[in-house]
């Protein structure tokens, strides 16, 4: 889709983390990965759209880096590797840019989310880092998006892979899960598996008992008995492909007759998303099917009242969902957040919603087979958003708040899986499931002591 | 020593992995968290040294930010904490510096190492990235070198709490070495140690049999027998005090008496420093007794040559040590690096070589009551340097270049602890001692499937 211009493909670089030398470990940018598959850092790939010449640019290492870092590949064996002609060190970046600008050849980049890539971005094109996402090339965001949305089998097979760190993952913090212990301690544990067997977390592992805040980092609390434990976590294989699961486990080993209420209608939005999936159905469906089982399921609890179509359309589920029901995964643990969650999950038929709870849909254009998407109903009650609704009346004709009041101490549920579409259907990926039906978690459970 | 002027210190934000949203764990500046102790991104600390005025400048966060992240204390409160008396939202940072710089006031700014905080002070003072570092404030750097060089006993108990995690990370690294595992698997273990316990690794875990690469990240290769393991990791705690050990472990649990040979000698270099570090003492001092104890140990084994101090003066010792013998420890793991190594460990007595080797050394000045340093001697065998050195001639008067070719497939030793220096000596940290002695490792390893 890209027909002519000089496109550049930032790889990251390290990222600092308390001092210049001292940085995170390295993740390569997922398009860059896509496209040229070098795990080093400081390389630039470009493609001339006109000639379809292409280049990798980096420079040599030197004796230092040697000792401290160990001999590597050269660039151009790099550029060999992955299928590009030509390489240059990074002096030649500017003169091809250069050269390209004095013929007012547009450069398409992507839009970088990396501070240095900005500042070199800045540098080569005078375009200050708060203007380069509108900067961005529509035409190669577009064409980046349309290849990463379907992944091919060799990517299938890698999100196996991460799928069986995945599991690892959950299963042992389900099985550290007792009163007692830390929040923290599960977390650095399940950490640990993902850099033993993978080499990163694809995301901030979550393990909380609060699992009412979306994104609640692992603290040093320790669990309580009676509460749950949300624990929302994945992998990244080496080779960067992702999982992300999200498991919810009674601290006591049994769940309460009110959670098991709650959990089990969360358990039913989980498999009712597994039945509807499939290529040429809309994601945004999909997610409504999910927020109508739910809204009626929470109408029989009389958490919800009033017509569920109505409360739909005005977005009342949203006080107890208020995300999406899941996001494309691949490379991204969101598949291209980067790129615009607008070009990725969203098309002409289908544009987002900017009403609270749905406008946090990432995902909600026609399913096509070889797309991966999580599925991840979940139902929180959310102490200061349900204050604020209360008191500003909001959503008053479909929310019983005064029953809702009496959940302010429940905490949140999820469970989360990552679904292949298929060419009819749709199937999780993951040999093994990571136990999620009541009777199936309370088993493992009680039998984790034997295993 | 800062008399006039706007005092800046930016704290960090969130740093991206693979969007903008996804992002790595976060880890406030250590400066930031020694001045104003607080863990959340976004917010900076200003000073005015004219009036002694004081604010904590950072945004509120709002219902969004609540469902995602959590009820979080508002920046008054935050203020309130550590003691400064005016809070105001971000906006107001431009406001306080526009006006400083209007009546021509000194802005004052350590070197910044995260490129967001580049952009930032960019748009606030007009000086491009490259140019900051040079533009940072020497008065700042000096007085903050000063504070932080010299610990308190409340952070002394904090680097000991490290200490204790760091010993968990090396016996767990030294009970899992054996043929078959692979390095990565050992790294994520211990990597999983200091999240579970600590909140981070202090830096990227080293874990490698490739002792000769000074940084080797863990390979997906599996630990062969015969081989050494070089294991170099520590950890941070929930206050970000760090631990920093080196253990190197015969894989096969026993080491040969080639690697007998080596390792002894390191083990005296290690034991030599804590028997002559005091205050008073140059570190750099330190380091050439430890030099000069391992030269004269390599020429008994006949791998150098010559006169001891004239191969000193050469550089000669190098080849096998490219490194020095230790770095301050703090609040960073390489404590102030981000500040410039020459005014952290260098002062107008002792002055920073250029020589390959010694040029390494990032601590060289006199040691006083309160400072923490590593003391980490090694000797390595690097197949590339050794070629180059071979080739060019260099120090073939010290090296006796026949023999060494025989060790290209040693690898390489290093062995470190932290380094506390007391008030007329010094001591290690950490209650319990992480086994180094060959006997001890020995033990270790035949007993440890019982413990």
């Amino acid at each position: 889709m890209v027909s002519n211009g000089l496109i550049l493909i930032f790889g990251n670089n390290d990222a600092p983390m308390n001092c210049p030398a001292n940085t995170y470990k390295f993740r390569q940018d997922s398009s860059f990965l896509y496209f040229f598959a070098q795990h080093r850092d400081r390389l630039v790939g470009v493609i001339d759209a006109d000639s379809g010449q292409e280049w990798l640019i980096g420079d040599e290492i030197d004796i230092d880096d040697i000792v401290w870092f160990g001999s590597v590949k050269s660039v151009g064996e790099l550029a060999a590797e992955a299928g590009v002609e030509h390489h240059a060190p990074m002096a030649h970046l500017a003169e091809l840019v250069n050269e390209a600008l004095k013929k007012r050849r547009r450069i398409h980049f992507l839009p970088p989310y990396r501070f240095d890539t900005q500042i070199q971005i800045m540098d080569l094109l005078n375009i200050h880092p708060s203007k380069q996402k509108e900067a961005a090339s529509f035409p190669l965001i577009q064409a980046v998006v349309k290849l990463r949305s379907v992944k091919s089998l060799e990517e299938i097979e890698e999100l196996e892979r991460a799928a069986t760190i995945g599991h690892k993952m959950h299963t042992t913090a389900m099985r550290l899960c007792r009163p007692g212990v830390t929040e923290q301690y599960i977390g650095g544990q399940i950490d640990g598996i993902a850099a033993s067997y993978g080499c990163i977390v694809s995301f901030q592992s979550i393990v909380t008992m609060h699992g009412e805040i979306m994104h609640g980092n692992p603290s040093p609390r320790a669990l309580e008995a009676g509460r749950l434990m949300l624990c929302d976590a994945g992998a990244e294989t080496n080779e960067n492909y992702c999982s992300d699961n999200t498991r919810t486990t009674p601290i006591s080993g049994k769940y309460t007759q009110r959670q098991k209420e709650i959990y089990q209608i969360v358990v039913d939005c989980h498999d009712l998303a597994l039945d509807v999936a499939k290529p040429g159905v809309r994601w945004w469906d999909v997610h409504f099917d999910v927020c109508r089982l739910m809204t009626n399921r929470l109408k029989e609890l009389g958490l919800m009242k009033g017509d569920t179509e109505e409360a739909l359309r005005a977005g009342a589920h949203a006080l107890f969902l208020p995300h999406g029901l899941g996001h494309m995964m691949g490379l991204d643990v969101h598949d291209m957040e980067g790129l615009g969650q607008i070009h990725v999950g969203f098309d002409e038929e289908t544009r987002p919603s900017t009403q609270f709870g749905t406008g946090s849909l990432r995902m909600g254009r026609k399913l096509e087979e070889g797309f991966v998407v999580t599925d991840e109903p979940g139902i929180y009650f959310i102490p200061d958003l349900i204050d604020y609704w209360k008191a500003e009346g909001i959503n008053k004709d479909f929310i019983n708040f005064e029953k809702v009041e009496t959940y302010k101490d429940f905490g949140g549920i999820r469970i989360e899986d990552d679904v292949l579409i298929t060419k009819d259907g749709c199937r999780f990926l993951g040999n093994e499931r990571i136990p999620y039906h009541i009777k199936e978690v309370e088993d493992f459970l009680e039998s984790r002591d034997n295993q």
